[in-house]
């Protein structure tokens, strides 16, 4: 570790543009190649708004980096999910029952712009677009890259190499191709695949269903959802099976069969997206698939970062805050090691380096981004059905009385996921699972009383049972792990 | 399906081999491609002797095969584990209370051959030695082998096509590169490698130490394991980190410091294995992996079967096992299908393809796969340290007393995977985990007497707690299921 280290970031994304910015700060000397044109000058999504959901732990990495101001800025705060069933009828289920406690719908492009932005105006970072890698030499610290625009084939050679380019990582797959060392991989792919849909903008360019929500049309099997952008559009993501089922995207193939699809499943939705036949056929069928893979880091020269290391599916609206956690974790790590590295004794230097860094991060993070990716399976089902089971409602209920009347003492696994952004993701399902499985068998146990108004008293009842019960539970699985 | 279809099944391993033979029996045209030479006429473990675990499960599909006689011809029983501490004290701790449940100990060569011999036998069977499948083109059905003899490569196109061909399976690998379908797919190792020893017979050709156990010498974060020979030597394993712990592969390079770890950990197997200093150093260190995927077969076209579609660790002695059942279980499914496809309807003919057979094949299957693949990592934890702890050996010796007195009404998890062979994996594991779930808490909690001599009737009482609190905790997860 040395602050005249060339630091070679494959990917000017969301992760890579945040690193880069970071890692500037810390005054590192940092290349950055991105294979995309620079969505600042071109148009790159072609007329579609992608959004995301960012909360409480990418806005702690975007806070450490300077940018929560500049990003507060673009987001539309979603105070909970709206849930509209085939009949047009809503109900609406808060995120958190803290005030001041939601999830935010972002532009990625826009947000990626401000964070280049930011990044350049360091004088040790250049960014180079239209990159493309091919491939990374890991023993020999080289990253082959093409130019989109002249063709040419060239290398780069750097002390350090962070792949952060994204779920199909060229660095990652160097891994697996030059079998270096043994590498654990998987790639699971969910039966289901999803395509993206507008709802435009009213002709006074304002939201034409509420803006403060996101909106769900659970269906068990699959779901539609949709989140606000600033233009006033809405982006929809129809999320379905590719063969299985009535109607799947292999036989979503004509006109008629979609419009009757929307028909009866999603009436009111389907009043609201005028060009649906279009953007369906048009539109690429996208796969939602979960990559991890260990180790992350190969010796004191490369490191995969972000989706790079741990793509996840999107249901729990973390992919993004949990790759701007990794930057987060990785700047405490640097804070950790530095100091060290200062010393230049002829040992410490030899213990402090990259790989230590490297090492460290890996066994602080990994973790954390394993329980993600179970969450967000998790989530899928969630969404996708339990949202409108009678016995998950009675839960939700319940828990948003528990945190509105005890806000230190209550956390639901949602908030603790999303809003305890000092717990990691591992201890945060842990705990979560332990107090979903506790409350939904005390509630169809008729263990608790769940009556439409409870006194405090009576919730303070329930809170104890609640908490006694997840302890019991978390007590007994440790127990059984020996 | 139809019994005019060339049959190609690449390896002819024990999978390949039990394959063969059953689809001969049927009726098919089978043609075996093997990379390996014919292991009946030479000698390619190259003395060493590698045996495995044969249970009920492969005893169920041998036996379906007419295999079973000769077979346990071949046997080595083994009533449990006889584990040795530092000391060199020994207890043992069988697999089962009832009586006639055990596993055996079998030559992998031997048990093979008469695979091979006897699926030879068949006309309709022809096996081809020394031809390595390098890819599979899955759209056309055609795989390219290369004959180690002749160096030529050359095409074989069949109307349905097998892989059998293990852990490497060169089909699965054609399934990521060929890139035609989103193939889910992981490879995971452990930490720990493994390496071979061997106890020699004595000079009148009987074995040392107790043939009619599995030796274990756990010490928590590593372990040595023997398995006896039909000619009086022991194949002795050790199971232990590359680069973790104050003793690993990585630095065990000194035939001084592998003879001080073996002094220190392992004295009583280090005064049986003569050549241990040769053999830790010429003999290969394996690395140990689990890979699942999905889905297993392409159209109506190609398959991957044994550990081709599920490599597992050893740990449960339940690799050939799984393999042989999956060829056990194929033939359910083609009892079911094959009377359809002789009526020959038009379109009965397009229903019960090898598409439908395969289909339901993996439906059947694939969910008891991964149990016993996650079964197996338990297990490796199980072996190298719970074995010795005071509350799970408790565990073991309640568990032998229940089996012992009540034999039709408990079965441990042990028994579950091991001698239910009516029972899929996946149950097993969920009942066998939640019951020792159950047991290791009624226990730490003083719920249940544990004094030494229990009557039948303090244990009927121990039997009823169990039970009840084992249903209880397969209810309240299934409600956490939602």
């Amino acid at each position: 570790m040395n602050k005249k280290d060339k630091i070679l970031i494959i990917g000017a994304g969301l992760c890579g543009s945040l690193l880069a910015l970071r890692l500037a700060q810390r005054g590192y000397k940092v290349e950055v190649y991105e294979s995309r044109p620079d969505l600042r000058k071109v148009d790159i999504s072609a007329g579609r708004s992608i959004n995301l959901a960012l909360s409480d732990r990418g806005l702690k990495a975007l806070r450490l980096c300077g940018m929560e101001e500049k990003t507060r800025k673009i987001c539309i705060p979603m105070y909970g999910r709206l849930i509209h069933d085939k009949e047009g009828n809503t109900f609406s289920s808060n995120y958190s029952g803290r005030e001041n406690e939601y999830i935010n719908s972002i532009s990625r492009g826009d947000l990626n712009a401000i964070l280049l932005d930011e990044a350049e105006k360091h004088e040790n970072v250049n960014i180079h677009f239209n990159k493309k890698c091919k491939k990374v030499e890991i023993e020999k610290n080289i990253a082959h890259f093409k130019d989109y625009e002249t063709k040419e084939e060239f290398p780069v050679i750097a002390d350090v190499i962070f792949g952060a380019d994204g779920a199909g990582s060229s660095l990652r797959k160097s891994y697996i191709s030059e079998r270096k060392f043994l590498f654990s991989y998987s790639q699971n792919y969910l039966n289901h695949g999803y395509k993206e849909l507008e709802i435009p903008a009213n002709k006074q360019g304002n939201h034409q269903i509420s803006k403060d929500h996101l909106h769900i049309w659970p269906r068990g099997d699959f779901m539609l959802i949709a989140l606000p952008n600033m233009d006033g559009s809405f982006t929809v993501t129809l999320f379905l099976s590719y063969d299985e089922g009535k109607y799947n995207f292999e036989n979503l193939t004509s006109e008629e069969k979609i419009t009757e699809f929307f028909e009866k499943e999603f009436p009111d939705a389907l009043s609201l997206i005028p060009n649906i036949k279009e953007e369906f056929i048009n539109n690429p069928t996208g796969a939602l698939g979960t990559v991890k893979c260990s180790p992350w880091y190969y010796q004191n020269k490369t490191l995969l970062i972000g989706d790079a290391a741990h793509a996840i599916v999107p249901f729990y609206g973390q992919g993004m805050n949990a790759s701007f956690e990794d930057v987060f974790v990785l700047d405490e790590i640097l804070c950790h090691f530095e100091p060290f590295d200062k010393l230049k004794t002829g040992s410490s230097r030899e213990i402090f380096d990259w790989k230590t860094v490297f090492k460290a991060y890996q066994k602080a993070r990994k973790k954390d981004t394993d329980a993600i990716a179970d969450l967000a399976i998790d989530n899928f089902h969630e969404m996708k059905d339990h949202v409108a089971n009678p016995l998950f409602k009675e839960k939700r209920k319940i828990e948003m009385d528990l945190e509105k009347h005890f806000p230190m003492q209550y956390f639901s696994k949602y908030s603790l996921v999303t809003f305890k952004e000092n717990m990691g993701y591992k201890k945060a399902m842990d705990r979560g699972r332990a107090q979903d499985k506790a409350l939904l068998n005390l509630i169809s146990g008729d263990d608790i009383s769940t009556s439409l108004d409870m006194t405090k008293e009576e919730l303070e009842i329930v809170l104890k049972k609640v908490i006694k019960e997840t302890n019991e539970i978390l007590k007994e699985d440790k127990i059984a792990g020996l």
